[in-house]
């Protein structure tokens, strides 16, 4: 079997490093304005440059394709749509619509009856300060679409800053455009955790356990798996989430839902990614399936694979640069995750995940590597 | 860092896709005589097709390599020296002269202390006569180089029958020319195991659990890793012989010993792989770093991973053709590894790796798989 992946970065390798044992060969498509010479996945399976409004490249591409499947959540849903006439594109491009879009994606997990916080779109001046006025100070301002990694979005902190913070985001527009936004209600969470499911083509769900996260400067930066201290009640409440939704979307193959835990103990989802996630790196060393050959299964329609936690698992992103390989591997039970990327500020390069046998390995482990991954955000 | 490996059949692959993650890359040199169209290693680097006497050749390949390694034992010595001049070739070629003859080989381990069956060298009826005497019958005729799964051998069952077993291995031979064969005492053993060593650059060693392994029809059927009720001390003597094998050759790489394990608790070395070996697959899910990953840890000079085991495993080869996977991977806990090769009886497509807490449970998945995944040795 042969799938066809849209993009061509860390995940895409990971995905078909893990589809090739399962005798999957994987190709990509990967976006001619974006294409490096070597983008990651170069190493696992051919790259096709192109651009997503050509169709006929598309069509090119799919033509030694099975099954179509995508590593980032920006790919154009009418590329997918496109592609979906000839042959299957999982996830479905109905999830991509749902997850470029934060005001549909809001609205779909609230209509699914999960928790979000209080949201509004913000088309003027007008739109925002009335939410604001509903939703309390501070409020995050966002962009509607592309944000990703804490990118597009500042804080409206008094009612008074409304204008500033729109006048930030939509620097450089002609005016009387909609703004195209969307305020916020500002979470006093606890932690933010994440949840990652896996749905089958038979319709089989399986849930990963919750993950708890840790982000700087906005990019994730440390995932401890499974979250520590975490009452199973919740971890069913997550994958009730996960499950609403993947059953909404009618969704096949691998979702991720960031969660905020609240101080009542309540569950409200922050943002959904309709592919393999940062925080499911974990999953290579530390479950019995990873998440990448989870998504390959589900979207190649074998049975899906245990997603049960082997132990506690660290993962650390390394932002930038890559650190030592001789120095990370000299810690116990480190794996290093090179994604062969030239280094660059804030640029996602690689990680280290470290399993242990309890939460006191584990944070002996991030203790030490915290100094030895770099975490370089500013040039 | 760029690995050139000899070879490129399903061990290169599997060492390509340990290697990838940590950020080296693998190229393959492949026999011009036995290359498919598309061996299993072209799926994670690219395949130079060519002789192994055609220096030239090699040298073009090397010149885009730092180091060198192979991932099979028949590799001309001549090749690995000369390549051996220009850049480092792991493991040495000292250890595939010692592992091609197996005179030399179980002379090397008999040298080093090691208990070895009583052997000796046959290049004429009465070498052989006398030999039989010597060893009694049964005992074992084999040809000295290039035997595997149970190939040129025979067995040598009474003192009368010397004759018939010469002419066996002999056949087509000219007169005069040395029969260039070993005999090989019968050894009445408990079980056969196997120890896999590593060694790094830096001369630190590593080994995992003994293995228990289960022939049929020559080939290799399954391991069960830890060896069950293995003792301590059994444990500690075949690391032991690992580690004086290694010393002694200046190894760097995966070595991989098969014993035999009498009745009396003691162990005789019977055959070692230069490489990473089959026995040793079970690693990739079952034990916290892979062999695969761990000789290539070694060869690029880098710290070696733990080679603790997760609890127990079961490792299925299939022979001749694949299982069906969606049937396979429905097992709990099963990963399946398909080398993409195109099915043949006797062949080695692939295999399958079973994970659970204890025996009882790898038992239950060998009652199961049994019957799944095919051994099919004859057309």
């Amino acid at each position: 079997m042969i799938v066809g992946v849209l993009g061509a970065g860390q995940l895409g390798r990971m995905l078909g490093l893990a589809a090739a044992p399962l005798g999957i060969a994987t190709r990509y498509y990967d976006d001619a304005n974006a294409t490096s010479p070597a983008p990651p996945a170069a190493c696992i399976g051919p790259v096709t440059s192109g651009k997503f409004d050509d169709f006929a490249a598309l069509d090119g591409f799919a033509a030694g394709c099975d099954v179509i499947t995508y590593e980032f959540e920006n790919v154009p849903v009418a590329a997918a749509e496109h592609l979906n006439r000839s042959r299957p594109v999982w996830p479905p491009p109905g999830a991509l619509r749902a997850a470029q879009d934060r005001v549909v994606e809001k609205a779909f997990f609230r209509d699914a009856g999960t928790g979000v916080p209080g949201f509004a779109a913000v088309d003027s001046l007008a739109d925002l300060e009335r939410a604001v006025k509903d939703l309390g100070t501070p409020a995050i301002l966002k962009t509607r679409r592309m944000g990703y990694d804490g990118k597009g979005q500042t804080t409206v902190r008094t009612p008074e800053g409304a204008s500033a913070a729109l006048a930030k985001l939509t620097a450089g527009r002609s005016a009387g455009q909609p703004a195209d936004l969307i305020v916020e209600a500002f979470v006093p969470f606890l932690r933010e955790l994440s949840v990652i499911g896996v749905r089958g083509a038979d319709g089989a769900m399986a849930f990963y356990p919750v993950v708890q996260n840790f982000h700087e400067s906005g990019i994730l930066a440390e995932s401890v798996a499974p979250a520590a201290a975490l009452p199973l009640k919740m971890q069913e409440a997550a994958e009730t989430i996960a499950r609403r939704a993947m059953g909404g979307l009618g969704y096949v193959g691998v979702l991720a839902i960031e969660l905020f835990e609240l101080i009542d103990g309540r569950l409200l989802v922050n943002e959904m990614a309709p592919r393999v996630h940062n925080s499911g790196h974990w999953t290579i060393e530390g479950a019995v399936t990873s998440q990448f050959e989870n998504h390959m299964r589900a979207v190649a329609g074998l049975p899906l694979g245990s997603t049960a936690a082997v132990g506690c698992s660290l993962m650390l992103n390394a932002i930038g640069e890559m650190p030592d390989a001789a120095t990370v591997l000299r810690v116990p039970n480190a794996h290093l995750h090179d994604y062969g990327k030239s280094p660059r500020p804030g640029r996602k390069v690689g990680h280290v995940t470290v399993c242990r046998e309890d939460y006191e390995g584990v944070i002996a482990a991030l203790e030490h590597l915290r100094d030895l991954v770099p975490f370089k955000v500013d040039a």
